[in-house]
């Protein structure tokens, strides 16, 4: 007797080509020392997120019924007009060129199938926002690793290898507050990024969920990225409002709005029109109100970055070389010493219960001596006191 | 002089693959008669939405710190776990099975990005939910449409064509209330659809968004379905509790979990925690609310659809053959006379002052004149009597 034995059917080929983590985000698979301080996300405050002016939104909502009705109903794939043309305003360019997504990196992988021709190359930050590199893998995008110093990505670089004769499809950078580097990329070289964007035809993907929190030093403007036709802006309430919204948004060459459209009628048709309703509210009602919650959030991110960062030099003195940050919720002391085994002092961390995610999770490129000098540690959600507490323990490690 | 001009870099083949939208959904671009009755959308009926319920559940999540915090974050790629074992019981499952979306049309992308290898044959419902075709386009799959009838997909022609020699990496239906054409697939059509599934091994996609919105007749049971390691079953929120919340859920075999997750982190990582926290704590508060919401939204479907059925049958006498629905939100009534000019008559219809979707529209193959015997009426989201007018105005047009 013989049974019929058919194999399940197999998954895609594109589905398989999805690798599984590494390196970053590992750590959260780790069981941490009972007490340890944890110095690993990018993640706000939740003393910066203003829970009752959510409470009051609610109410509201809820109790008007057509406005409820409203917010429960299919709404827009570019999302609620009024939203829209708030991000538009602060954005300055016009409300056609946005379209609402659920958060920043949903923006990007929209970006990604959008602009990157599948197999294309792309050039992107080293060291590099991991998860941009798994995104990049929706088109199987080839890595060129574009060095990133403390004014962000070295432009000049990447203008050496242009002009040595290597294409690209697109460009990925995050130019306020780089993670993980901290640094922020100048006036100046923004413009020269979008001449060669424009000199080369390749598109510019602007990752920028950090811009919104500076608390020292001198913005640098968005106006060179609204202004040219080969530049997506990719931004998001999640480092604002909380990552728990999904909320977030593109600023796209209008060419760019249909495809982006299209994509998103394909995929999940629109963004929560309930989380959006709410921004939506709390946005319009007082002009003044994202202002009034940022303001804070910048004092308290600026006491905790000075905290750790003066912390770690006084607990550790001459280990590291660190930058004060300007904004944005991280910081990358370099160890001054290179026989230090980065790997090792994560480890003795870790036991003296502190973590964070080393450097070399973050490079990009096959080197990863440059970032493996580093450590990423994340202080936003972090008060003055654990910080101090984590520096005497990466201290009593080193 | 020469200038150097490059051009706008191209946007990816694959975007350049998605169509624009043809047919269904064109209706909302033109212009109604102002006081047009709409018989348009699958919309639940705002009065079916249980809006104190999400003022009381929105009063409670943003004044209790611990909870509104942990609703701000971040969370699984896989969904809340509550909400997921909330689901997992009412489907009869494990909630390893379960995956949290932005509801059903998402839940459907993931699914076909993971199983349909790109360029292969799918199989389809005759006439489909037009949107799934879109959905399909982004593994460019080829259409391979099946009958549907009023016991749902037939799956004898399936079954057929199978012997014959075609081979399909997936199938698709809408087993419950089908949408267009209101029929359930019989418990002894599914087992079959099961059987096939395993013997020629492809994957079933079931899409029961209307599921719970039985109002007559005898439900068919999603065991065989949840019982088969080659099915994905798709639903939602969005008929019961509003299409504005965005979130669903898959039901997936165990090894589909990884690759549905792995892509999940690739493209916008999880559904809003604070939607999902709401609707959480709805539904674990109280295991019967649920229940309690979908009674009298059913009673309410149910006086609908017979409202409609009736008076379409009383107004335009011999005109349609009529089946009253046991379920969903759409009557498919089909014109007795072949000779009825099913386009001229929907342009009447809207001079009139009621729009509704052509039957044609809904046909997923070349063969389009069975489908355009029919009119697909949506009377969710209107009231008796406008519904009783809209055969009444159908009727003039007639």
């Amino acid at each position: 007797m013989t049974i019929a034995v058919t194999a399940v059917p197999p998954i895609s080929s594109f589905a398989q080509s999805l690798s599984d983590p590494a390196g970053f985000g590992d750590q959260s698979l780790i069981t941490p020392r009972p007490g340890a301080i944890r110095l690993l996300g990018g993640i706000p405050a939740p003393e910066a997120l203003p829970l009752p002016d959510f409470a009051r939104v609610s109410a509201e909502l809820w109790t008007d019924r057509a406005a409820a009705t409203a917010a429960l109903q299919y709404s827009s794939s570019t999302g609620l007009s009024g939203l829209r043309e708030w991000i538009a305003r602060r954005e300055g360019v016009e409300p056609a060129r946005i379209v609402v997504t659920n958060g920043g990196l949903h923006g990007l992988s929209l970006a990604v199938l959008t602009v990157v021709e599948r197999g294309s190359a792309v050039a992107v930050d080293d060291p590099i926002f991991p998860l941009f590199l798994r995104v990049l893998e929706l088109a199987d995008g080839s890595v060129r690793p574009i060095p990133v110093d403390g004014d962000g990505l070295d432009v000049a670089a990447l203008a050496d290898r242009l002009a040595g004769g290597e294409r690209i499809s697109a460009l990925y950078t995050v130019p306020d507050f780089h993670n993980p580097s901290q640094g922020t990329l100048t006036a100046r070289r923004r413009g020269a990024l979008a001449d060669l964007a424009e000199q080369y035809g390749f598109w510019l993907l602007i990752d920028n969920p950090y811009r919104d929190l500076r608390f020292a030093g001198q913005d640098q403007g968005l106006a060179t990225f609204h202004g040219s036709d080969r530049t997506i802006v990719v931004n998001t309430f999640t480092k604002t409002l909380g990552p728990g919204w999904r909320v977030g948004w593109l600023v796209l060459p209008e060419p760019l709005v249909t495809p982006i459209v299209r994509l998103r009628n394909r995929l999940d048709g629109h963004t929560s029109t309930v989380t959006q309703a709410l921004l939506e509210h709390l946005l319009l009602a007082d002009p003044a109100w994202f202002d009034t919650v940022l303001a804070p959030a910048r004092r308290l991110y600026r006491e905790r970055s000075l905290a750790l960062a003066d912390a770690l030099a006084a607990e550790a003195p001459g280990a590291f070389r660190i930058t004060r940050p300007e904004g944005g919720l991280f910081l990358w002391p370099r160890l001054t010493d290179d026989r230090v085994d980065a790997a090792a002092l994560a480890a003795r961390a870790a036991d003296a219960g502190v973590l964070y995610q080393q450097g070399a999770f973050f490079a990009s490129g096959p080197d990863t001596w440059e970032s493996s000098r580093h450590l990423r540690l994340a202080y936003g959600d972090r008060t003055p006191d654990e910080l101090r507490e984590a520096a005497r323990r990466l201290a009593s490690a080193f």
